[in-house]
């Protein structure tokens, strides 16, 4: 399995990083071919890590993870190209976060979402929304957090979302850990838990925490 | 201590239901004098419940919860008078679920919050978001979810937020499962914790259900 990560930021290279050391092949991928961050990773990373551009990383890539911030997701994918995302699962962590106005803010919010917009621009990718409540540290290390505690996953294709399951198995998130709500229509709810998520942020005054769902059977 | 409980839905109910089995005198106000929901309640409760307008409720109270819904609080608490809610902590559980468009959207949201509203409509009120991320019948008895979970607050008022833990503690929630999130502004981001919560009641198919936070110390 080949994976492009587009992004090279924390996430990027987090989630990068820890799917070379699961076996596969990753191109990083940025706007340009010659980024110095996503070149000094993949020289660091060893000889499954590539860079390239967004349309390299996911023209090779059997999985496409979208790591950019939100609200450059669409851009992103649209220079990754759309015939490069037709049928394959396209996992989006992103987070709409706009800080232009000082504070962090959320947009699309509540209407409209990034999981939702990605999914409508390439109907024809299977998208598939996971690991954005969590630190990227967590997403590949789950046990940073002690007890048990849960990831969300939605999108309308089943296959898809088993395949990400079974890759959330492979960073350490046992499938009863993983709670599927149903069609990409539920990442507004994944996306709105991101001012709680800041909210403890600043409270604990770290990242290594999650949110575990109790319930009765 | 006597409780103003505005709002005769099934929030409204529970919540003046289970202050009166505290010992408290509790009032249950609505728009009405002769609300006959509340009237019905009030026999029923025994002989610390009444029933009133909204005016009469929080004239009489130390303090006022807020349980009608997000949509007309504002409208209820103008009803209730700002006299009578000057210098008294106010407990604000409600969500601002707006059903209009057939689905459940939240207005406001993101940028703005029941929470602060009612805040800034009463500035000299001791506004405490509270309860508003569980299902009513768990906001009283907290051991219908198995194991830990957590209620959030919110508010300016670090003495109305004591008093408000302190009267969690007696619907049991101990103290070290209140997570203090810091001034009303984190209303928003309690408020917006509800699609997450009802993706999670259309899985589970019931509402015994809520949230723990798991970190590392």
């Amino acid at each position: 399995m080949r994976y492009a990560v587009l992004g090279t930021g924390e996430v990027g290279r987090t989630l990068a990083g820890r799917l070379v050391e699961l076996g596969y092949e990753v191109t990083l991928g940025s706007r340009s071919k010659d980024n110095p961050v996503a070149v000094e990773w993949a020289t660091a990373a060893g000889g499954r890590a590539h860079a390239g551009t967004f349309a390299d990383a996911a023209g090779g890539a059997d999985v496409v993870v979208n790591a950019v911030g939100g609200q450059v997701a669409l851009d992103a994918l649209r220079a990754a190209g759309a015939e490069h995302l037709d049928g394959k699962v396209v996992i989006d962590v992103s987070n709409p976060l706009d800080f232009e106005e000082g504070r962090p803010r959320l947009d699309p919010v509540e209407s409209d979402s990034v999981g939702e917009r990605i999914q409508r621009a390439f109907p024809l990718a299977r998208v598939v929304k996971a690991l954005n409540t969590v630190n990227c540290r967590v997403m590949v290390d789950p046990g940073r957090v002690p007890g048990d505690h849960v990831l969300f996953v939605c999108g309308a294709d089943p296959d898809a979302k088993r395949q990400v399951v079974e890759l959330l198995g492979e960073f350490g998130w046992p499938a009863d850990r993983v709670l599927d709500l149903g069609g990409i229509g539920s990442a507004r709810a994944m996306e709105m838990l991101l001012p709680l998520w800041l909210g403890l942020l600043q409270k604990f005054g770290h990242a290594d925490f999650n949110f575990e769902v109790r319930r009765r059977d």
